[in-house]
């Protein structure tokens, strides 16, 4: 057995990243990434189950994080208020979380069309959570879906913008404005 | 060589739904589908690559139909405004050409995680095609992405209500609803 190693997480994941961003996704392996961190294959495979999933440890975690949060929202909002309150906390948390691999990890996702396919998915599992939330708090399905869908786009357009500010603006600021271009948008329609 | 038969790739797509309806897209494959449509399976492949595309079939020309429809929108349109007018023009024609099969198809893809896979993929191409249109169209790119991204969800939800109405209903007036939903909902936060 291995000893219990604390930062072998993050340096495979800083290994992954840097790899990936100096070499392409397509032409690095498990092995590449182990040998960098100092580890074997043997103990990636305890820590992420291939060479996609190291960009998204803990990403399982969002969908019931923002589920708790949308359930526990004034029980007298509305529901994309319900939302946006439920994805400014959360989203708080998870850019504490992100920290500094943020605009590299974006990088090496947008340049893989396999990389944006499994974090469509991910973002698909965010909206279920949030329309079943939302279908708990008594909102009619086809609503749920609607506002489910709605506040993805705002999240995701969100977390792009937080990364461009590179640290001069709040993840909670950038919701805000994108929630405000979307009204402004809506509004002249 | 085979003879020219006009009604063959009809019959597969027709062959196909009404497979997976009755035994589950993973019970069923090419081969199946060939028979029922009274065709062989090299004639399948002259149709489809694959056991998911004939659930798609047509869907490549989404895109650069969008795209078109938002540059030939009314030039002093806003951004958001310009692209519901091409959906609206666009997504009247593709309910035409989808008939009578859309809520079989529907049915089926949600219930396979490899074709809601392939679904999103296509929608991720529709977003594409509209935001590179907005950019042509001098919308910044920040903007022209989140633009992008609300239309695609006006357009998935019109589309599974229009579904829903089962002929009471004109895409138009499921867009416009979906719309004027997403605007209330907005105005409320």
């Amino acid at each position: 057995m291995a000893r219990w190693d604390p930062g072998a997480e993050e340096r495979l994941k800083r290994a992954a990243l840097e790899l990936y961003l100096e070499r392409g996704y397509d032409n690095v392996t498990v092995t590449h990434i182990a040998e960098r961190a100092g580890l074997t294959r043997r103990s990636y495979f305890r820590y992420f189950p291939d060479k996609r999933e190291v960009l998204f440890a803990g990403s399982e975690r969002l969908p019931p994080a923002l589920a708790e949060a949308v359930l526990t929202a004034d029980p007298n909002a509305a529901p994309l208020a319900a939302v946006l309150d439920a994805l400014a906390r959360v989203g708080a948390q998870l850019v504490e979380h992100v920290g500094g691999g943020a605009a590299e990890r974006r990088a090496v996702i947008d340049a893989s069309p396999e990389l944006r396919e499994r974090e469509r998915t991910k973002a698909a599992a965010i909206t279920e959570a949030i329309r079943d939330a939302l279908i708990q708090r008594q909102v009619n399905a086809a609503t749920a879906e609607l506002v489910a869908q709605l506040a993805t786009v705002a999240c995701d357009n969100a977390f792009r913008r937080w990364i461009g500010a590179k640290g001069r603006a709040s993840f909670g600021s950038c919701l805000d404005a994108v929630t405000g271009e979307l009204r402004a948008a809506l509004a002249g329609t």
